[in-house]
């Protein structure tokens, strides 16, 4: 298998476990401290994981909580925005122009922001109020610091079973997902790595995902055409122009949001005869409960596209860390 | 000029403007009532309208507003919506299956909903708490309501005079709008009529418009394929496959998120061959100061895609009102 280290992946995500400590002490901080509203704040990559740690919330919460695309932010503002405003933010390299003036934005209106910051002594990092430094692992983070807020509200009482069940098994059962999934991923890749356009649907927490992965992976890395839909609006305009050899990729996962995914596998059963499911359904987590599986099913269906990205790149030659014009040209 | 009728479309325009009287008698009883909240709710086409409408109130209001996805609300719920809110919608049919649920999920928890149902005697103009009933003009219609909320809120102190100036130049501005630009449109259909895929990009108030230009026309209407993406957006992904002929479209307004298309356009200017600006700022609109165009710049660029959409109907031959699936199909 290209580049599967098992123990190193199962390292990777007991890294990001091992923040709880952390995440816990941070979000108990903004807890205490009282907080008007809470805004997940991001662009590109990190707006998508933002937009996925609100629906993730929807599913309990009645806190005041909201996404801000950082770009928008800065060019229309919101006055949601303010004095007792808790902004969450997450950023690899600390740098990114849209969020370092965001952030820098938001501060000056009251807000309160914290930090998942990759990189140390960066821009990002220093105007963090809260901070922690730890690669990868994005949306578990997002999720973590989510659900200790709701366990603090009260509408998470299962709080500390999900977590210690998470511990015991999630990077080992993602390992072996990843494992799993490489055949399916070779498979894919040999029918789909000449797409002229892939269609990727996706619904819930996995929607963030599918719309990340499409232009994320697969735009800014492979270089390959996509378009992303929910799940929801498909049946709204897209349905039009399925023809029978349609390259369509339907991310499901098990969050309240699967009926509408299903939706469109139904309709794709009777109209294409070229579409793919990636269902976190199909990968069995051992030691975790049916009952919590809709919250990591995007980790799950993570591990199977990380599996697609590697066998392309194997197969295609591109190498996924070249861009062509990202942080390259002056623009 | 194909299918151009001026006095229709003066009369059409008009017909919107003459419901000033009801919405403001509506909007008046909702800020007289009291609300905690006003939810825009749709699916497709009316849900980008909710996100213009939320984009367009940003600009100046400190209420308490959000967008919503009809299926997303059916499929996950929203613990925001209840006693106290004000749920707008809008349906040409009465009948989209989605909205019904929805209006029904939301009127049970105790929000109130303002309906624009061009069809009556049908399941939402019944279920709307306040309804109007007169087709077309969608987008007009929400931000007038938006602006009479605005101004009852203190923040919105030019209504009178807006309004007034709108009343004497909007619509045959408008039509004058889609007589010059026709020339436009015909070379542009020309040479996109057969592209595979065209990307769309806007920002602000037209970011929906961009959204639902794709999806319900060029889509639904036209069978052809797109990709449509906001402007704060394209730098984090889609850039990466602009070749020199990629067709980019760049739909651009007068709102506080021009400087995000513009630098789009910018980088556009570098790197591709093959894109179109459609600016509502290259067509005069006489009577109306610069100071009101941002907030009908989405009118001006829709005056525009019509003819687009009328002249491919034209050229290709296929008609914008056949539909292979939707309300077809059963699925």
């Amino acid at each position: 298998m290209y580049k599967y280290n098992e123990q190193e992946l199962i390292g990777l995500y007991s890294s990001g476990l091992a923040l709880r400590g952390q995440i816990e002490e941070i979000a108990d901080r903004v807890w205490d401290g009282g907080f008007r509203n809470l805004c997940w704040i991001g662009i590109g990559g990190t707006w998508a994981s933002a937009q996925q740690a609100v629906v993730h919330m929807r599913e309990r919460s009645a806190l005041d909580f909201f996404a801000e695309n950082a770009a928008e932010y800065l060019a229309t503002g919101n006055r949601r925005i303010g004095e007792g405003t808790c902004a969450v933010f997450s950023s690899v390299t600390g740098t990114t122009e849209e969020m370092v003036s965001a952030v820098r934005k938001l501060k000056a209106s009251g807000a309160k922001a914290v930090g998942f910051v990759d990189t140390p002594d960066t821009p990002l990092w220093e105007l963090a109020d809260e901070v922690i430094s730890c690669p990868k692992n994005e949306q578990l983070k997002f999720f973590m610091l989510a659900d200790r807020l709701m366990y603090r509200e009260g509408v998470f009482p299962e709080y500390d079973d999900y977590y210690e069940v998470l511990d015991r098994y999630l990077a080992a059962d993602l390992a072996a997902v990843e494992r799993e999934a490489d055949g399916f991923a070779k498979a894919f890749c040999e029918k789909n790595r000449d797409n002229a356009l892939t269609y990727f649907v996706g619904a819930g927490a996995l929607y963030g995902a599918t719309y990340s992965y499409a232009m994320c992976y697969w735009e800014e890395m492979h270089w390959m055409r996509t378009k992303s839909i929910h799940a929801a609006e498909f049946f709204h305009g897209m349905l039009e122009i399925i023809d029978e050899d349609t390259p369509v990729v339907v991310l499901q996962g098990e969050d309240s949001q699967r009926p509408l995914t299903e939706r469109v596998i139904r309709f794709l059963e009777k109209v294409s005869g070229n579409y793919t499911v990636i269902d976190s359904k199909d990968y069995p987590m051992p030691g975790i409960p049916d009952r919590y599986r809709g919250s990591i099913a995007h980790l799950i269906v993570h591990a199977v596209t990380n599996r697609i990205d590697l066998n392309l790149e194997e197969m295609t030659g591109h190498d996924m860390n070249i861009r062509r014009y990202y942080r390259k040209a002056d623009y």
